[in-house]
C-alpha cells in the first residue's frame, strides 16, 4: 500500500518537531517539509534533507495559483507555523482550495479556548479558520491543551531549573481551575491518529493526557521531589490588571527591540486568564465548543502522563523546549 | 405538567410573528414577548396584551444586571431582532449568562453561510455568536434558508404581483445553483421542536423543504401559471460588479434617507453571491459547516413544499411578505 502523502510546515519548531517525529514513527506517512523560501538555507532544514526528507519550497507570500501547484498531490497539509505568524496560513488556504487538497490541518496546536477577545493568538487563528470554511477546504483543527513541559513550577533547590522555560510560581485565584494537558512528545502521536481518521473530518479535536489544577501539579512535584515549593499567590483582580496591562504595553510598541518580549507577556497573561480564571481549557467546555475528544476516539492509545514528565525531570532526563531557538 | 416558559423578542417582525404563530400551535409553550420600553406602545403590542400574551420590558441598551432579572425564569430565550440590530444582542446574551438562561436561540434564521466577508449580515451574527460562545451560555443556532415567499419571479400578466415583494426575474449565471427553501410559516413549527430537543443544545440547525435552483423554480411556475416567465440572465461577473458597487455604495453613506435602500441593495447582493456562485446554502455546505439537519431530526414532520407555496400564490391565496412594516 502506498504511504499517505502529509506536507508539513513548520518542522523546526516546537510543535512541528513533535509532529515530524510522530508522524515518522507511526510508519504509515511520507512525510514531505514544506520551507519557505527565506529558510531553505537554514541548517535544520538542510539537516532534514541529509536525513532523507524531501524538502519542498513554497512560498506564503508570493501567489496562490503558485504555492498550489508546489502542494498539490499532497493527502494532507499540516501548518505548525509560529504564534506571530499566524495570518500567513491564508495564502496557504487558497492553496490548499485550489489544489483540492483532501484535508488541510490549520495550526491550531493551544489550549481549548472561543475566539472573540480572549486570546489574540485565538483571534488570529480564528481569522484562518473562517478562511478555510469559506473556501470550504477540507480540514480538522486539533489542539493539545497546555504542554507538560511548560507546566510545573521550579523547586528552591535549582534542581529542576535545568528543564523550566519560564517559572511557573505564580498560583492564580485559587488555584483550582483545572487546566488539559499533553505531553509534546505526543502530539504528533494523536496527529497521526487524527488524519488518518474519518471521523475527524471537518471538525475539532482536543488531545490530553491529564486535567490538573495548579494546586495538584504543585502537591505532586512536592511529593515526589521531598520539597516544599515556594509559590506566590496573584489575585483574580491582580491577573486582569496584568493582562489588560500587558496588551496596552503591547499596542504601544512598534517593531522595537522590546516588541517580542511585550508579545509574549500579552500572551502569557492572556493564556493564564483563559486557563486559570476562564476555565476555558477544560474537559467540559471543549464538548461545549463542539469539539471531539481524541480519547474517546482512540481509547487504545496511552499518552505520556503528566507524572511521568514531573519523574523525567526530576531524574535530570527533562528537556528545556525552544533551547536553541530564541 | 407546566408548560416550557419561553420568552420572545422581535414578534412584531416577519420572522418574530411566525415563530410566535408556531410555538402556540404547538401548544407546549407559555410564550411571553420581551420588548423594548420605545416599543411598549406601539399598536402591534397593544394587540399581542389583549390576546393575553405576557409582555415584558426589557431595554437591550440598558444594564446587563437589569436585563438579566427580567429574563429570569424562561427556560427558552428567542432572539428575532431586525437585520441591521444584530449587535443589540449582545446584553442580551450577556443577561443570559447572568440568568443562567438554560437556552439561547440568536437570531439565527438566515441561509447557510460561512462568515468571513461572504455576507455583511452573517459576519454581525457571528459577533453575537462568539460572544455566546465566550460567556459558555447554551445555545442553538437555527437557519432556515430562503423563504418560499420571497423566492419566485413574477409573471408577465401582473397576475401574482400581489404576493410578490421584491421581483425575481433575474437568473444568475446558468441558474443551477440549488439553494435551501423554507415557507415562512414552518419556521416556528421548526422552533417548537428544536427548542424541546436535547440533541440540539449547543448546535447549529438548518431546516428547508426543497432544496430547488432558479431554473427549476422557473419551470415550475411555467407548468403550472401556463405563462412564459421573462427573465434576465445576469453574469457572475455583472452580479459580482454590482456587490462590490452595492457594498461601495452603503459604505459611503451615513445615516441619510437612502441609507435603507443602499443598506438592502448590499444585503440583496450579498446573498445572491453566497446563494447562486458560492452555493453556500445547499444541504452539503450545511453539514460541512457543522449543521444538524432538520429534516433528519424530525423524519415525520411534512414541511409546506414550495410546490404548494407556488399554488396557493396562483389562486389568489398568497401573502406578500412585510406588509404594512415599512
Amino acid at each position: 500500500m502506498s504511504k499517505h502523502k502529509v506536507l508539513l510546515l513548520g518542522a523546526t519548531g516546537e510543535t512541528g518537531g513533535d509532529v515530524l517525529t510522530g508522524l515518522l514513527e507511526d510508519n504509515t506517512f511520507a512525510v514531505s517539509l514544506l520551507v519557505q523560501p527565506s529558510s531553505a538555507d537554514k541548517s535544520a532544514n538542510q539537516a532534514f534533507k541529509e536525513r532523507g526528507l524531501p524538502i519542498i519550497i513554497g512560498d506564503l507570500n508570493g501567489s496562490v495559483d503558485e504555492l498550489s501547484k508546489v502542494i498539490s498531490g499532497f493527502q494532507t497539509v499540516i501548518s505548525t507555523i509560529g504564534a506571530a505568524d499566524q495570518k500567513t496560513q491564508l495564502t496557504l488556504v487558497e492553496a490548499c482550495a485550489l489544489a483540492k487538497t483532501p484535508r488541510f490541518i490549520p495550526c491550531g496546536f493551544t489550549t481549548v479556548c472561543p475566539p472573540g477577545g480572549v486570546m489574540s493568538l485565538r483571534d488570529d487563528k480564528e481569522v484562518v479558520y473562517q478562511r478555510i470554511l469559506r473556501e470550504k477546504v477540507p480540514y480538522t483543527i486539533i489542539d493539545v491543551g497546555y504542554w507538560h513541559q511548560i507546566s510545573f513550577p521550579k523547586l528552591a533547590s535549582g534542581k529542576i531549573d535545568y528543564a523550566t522555560l519560564v517559572p511557573r510560581n505564580d498560583v492564580f485565584h485559587d488555584g483550582e481551575a483545572k487546566t488539559l494537558l499533553t505531553d509534546k512528545r505526543d502530539m504528533g502521536r494523536f496527529v497521526a491518529r487524527i488524519i488518518k481518521d474519518s471521523r475527524t473530518l471537518n471538525q475539532k479535536v482536543f488531545t490530553y493526557s491529564d486535567s490538573l489544577s495548579q494546586n495538584e501539579i504543585i502537591a505532586l512535584l512536592e511529593e515526589k521531589s521531598g520539597e516544599k515549593v515556594e509559590t506566590t499567590r496573584v489575585s483574580a483582580s491582580e491577573l486582569l490588571a496584568r493582562r489588560d496591562q500587558a496588551r496596552k504595553d503591547y499596542e504601544a510598541v512598534n517593531e522595537d527591540p522590546t516588541f517580542w518580549m511585550k508579545r509574549m507577556m500579552r500572551s502569557q497573561t492572556e493564556y493564564q486568564v483563559s486557563k486559570y480564571l476562564r476555565k476555558d481549557n477544560t474537559v467540559d467546555n471543549a464538548k461545549y465548543l463542539g469539539y471531539l475528544n481524541a480519547r474517546e476516539l482512540y481509547p487504545d492509545f496511552q499518552p505520556i502522563k503528566f507524572e511521568q514528565l514531573l519523574d523525567e525531570v526530576l531524574a535530570g532526563k527533562g528537556q528545556r523546549p525552544y533551547v536553541g531557538r530564541f
